[in-house]
């Protein structure tokens, strides 16, 4: 938007004329987010204690439970993921090109999933009773219900992003590293696996987020690496010369991407250990769902799973714990799932078991941007 | 070295030719000094505790030695900086070209400085009475000797760079961001200005490395920011397309700052909190050696300022603290110097301290980036 109203002005005062460069605005895009979370923060935090949406840290586990009330968990506000969707969102309308549909899309889709995450997490704390389990109240939306909706809005968002990018030379084409070849993706297989990434995404990074700092620290990291490779693949002589393909208008995505990642660190400010906010399902969807959506917009889907391998694992780690108990008559494979547990339940404190995971995140990006080199 | 011998099979092994690009490479790099300081890391650290080569954690202030004592910190080996200078030094000579005589100039830089911080600690931990506190042990070096050999370091390594360099179209220039002109660099300038970035960012990162992953974590935020840039500047085509001073082998550099990146994020698995060694000044004067010298080489001196404004702010804290106490008759500004202790003092949790330091470099370096775009 300052994008509309600076860049006129540049034909006047000729300073001006720097809105038209994409990493300043990237960075000034950054920069609004991380303040507006920095601003908006204690206030926002102040009113969920007061509405008393607090995370209840009660758990089927005894010792998982015990765990969380050492740490001082009981108590603390949830939801607290609106504060980075909300500064996030300031930050791309103020600073993005919203001619570029991309970015709207993008933009949608992180709201969409984030009033899903909220729903879940209303739905949570208002502490119905749960029929399944006498005594119990609901922990949240019921499992197909929320798949359901989380492919729903996926799968517009994949189809959105195909009926305005899929005319674009290179963009139906699916590149898998080390292979010489690309494959040629046809509509309704784009669909069907852009759905599967996003229902992926949102579930994995709500899976990461257990500990303090985990998703969120993790997240800004692979936003980063996944901002970079849009800001590549959106300038041509860049992408030409890195062997990427190019994609009109990826560079905006990244703007984007800079305000989410600006938003998400505001965020991390309040999350970290000791947090004082959680960012609850609000959050982790929305931030999934808006990882989800960017790497497909510009292509980078096995970018996302290699660098964010840490979301990966995490999911995985579920799937074979629940895979081993029923298969294997009761066995665990892990002490606890999600696999941050494990780790917790090995007697690592919990700030190692997130400081392990942001270095492997790091480390994993490297390797990711690697690959794609190579290609 | 490995380029060396797998290049020649490239010509008959077609897919060895993959190891002539540089971002291959500095992935590699970056992965092998990671894996190094793991696999090292609890042997290296068990000499260390064997040799009772340990931090006293005794200090002028009572509050912050009882500070110190109740976060368990006594006893904690020290000079573990040894390990990611050892990482970095092996990584960048598998996968650095050692032609390009700027890796050799900054692996040079980072060992010197590296001996230098080993002295200094020895010196403190041999428990030599000191003369002018009677009943106290010696600190470390003194304060001239110390400031005269790093500027002896710190300028040889310089007068290399500039030896080696200065026939390169642009290099001599410096660019201050906003300002349309450059300004050339004759020789002396441009060597007593090198030396007093090498003095002051050792002495900034000695100063910083007094938390758990503070120095070794904002570092490595701030070598990514700088590897990156180097990666650029390296790269005619990139360097063009972005509006950088083409730099020929500067690339190179990326590749022994990925090295470094690795390394540190590989000493950080040891040194996060609840920290099992601390760098020492063995690893706060490496560290700062070789971003001062990396800065120097690429030409990105005010990249380093800015995005390492934590290290300056550090320093900065110090000298205020003093120069006030001195002038204003004993009034301090900060309740103690450097800044990350007056936050303790504060009652904020070592974590957090650690963490606002990390995530303002993370926003300091996409100020930085952006800066740099805007010339």
């Amino acid at each position: 938007m300052v994008h509309r109203f600076l860049l006129p002005l540049g034909e006047h005062i000729g300073s001006f004329a720097v809105f038209s460069s994409v990493s300043l605005r990237a960075a000034c895009a950054a920069l609004t987010a991380f303040l507006v979370c920095l601003v908006i923060g204690s206030g926002v935090i102040q009113r969920l204690r007061m509405l008393a949406w607090r995370e209840k840290t009660w758990t089927e586990s005894e010792k998982l439970t015990e765990l969380n009330l050492r740490a001082g968990k009981e108590g603390t506000p949830t939801m607290g993921g609106m504060l980075f969707v909300l500064a996030t969102a300031c930050a791309a309308l103020l600073w993005a090109r919203l001619d570029n549909r991309m970015v709207v899309i993008c933009l949608w889709t992180m709201l969409a999933f984030g009033v899903l995450g909220g729903w879940d997490d209303r739905i949570k704390l208002m502490g119905i009773p749960d029929p399944a389990r006498p005594g119990k109240t609901l922990r949240g939306m019921r499992m197909l219900p929320k798949l359901v909706a989380q492919a729903l809005i996926g799968g517009f968002a994949v189809t959105w992003a195909w009926i305005e990018m899929h005319g674009t030379a290179g963009w139906t084409q699916f590149r898998m590293p080390f292979l010489p070849e690309e494959i040629l993706f046809a509509a309704p297989v784009f669909i069907v696996f852009g759905t599967m990434v996003m229902v992926a995404t949102s579930n994995s990074v709500n899976l990461t987020d257990g500990l303090d700092g985990l998703a969120a620290g993790c997240g800004a990291i692979v936003i980063i690496t996944l901002g970079t490779m849009a800001f590549i693949a959106g300038r041509s002589g860049l992408a030409a010369s890195l062997g990427q393909v190019f994609v009109p208008g990826g560079d905006e995505v990244a703007v984007f991407l800079a305000a989410l990642g600006g938003g998400v660190c505001g965020f991390l400010w309040w999350n970290c250990n000791p947090a004082k906010v959680f960012m609850g399902n609000t959050g982790s969807l929305a931030l999934g769902g808006a990882l989800g959506i960017s790497a497909v917009c510009v292509r980078q889907e096995i970018l996302l799973i290699v660098a964010g391998f840490a979301f990966v694992w995490e999911a995985l780690s579920v799937i074979l714990q629940i895979a081993s108990f029923r298969l294997r008559g009761g066995k665990r494979i892990f002490r606890c799932a999600p696999f941050h547990h494990h780790l917790q339940f090995m007697g690592w404190p919990e700030s190692r078991v997130v400081m392990s995971f942001w270095i492997g995140t790091v480390v994993l990006s490297v390797v990711a941007l690697g690959m794609q080199r190579v290609l």
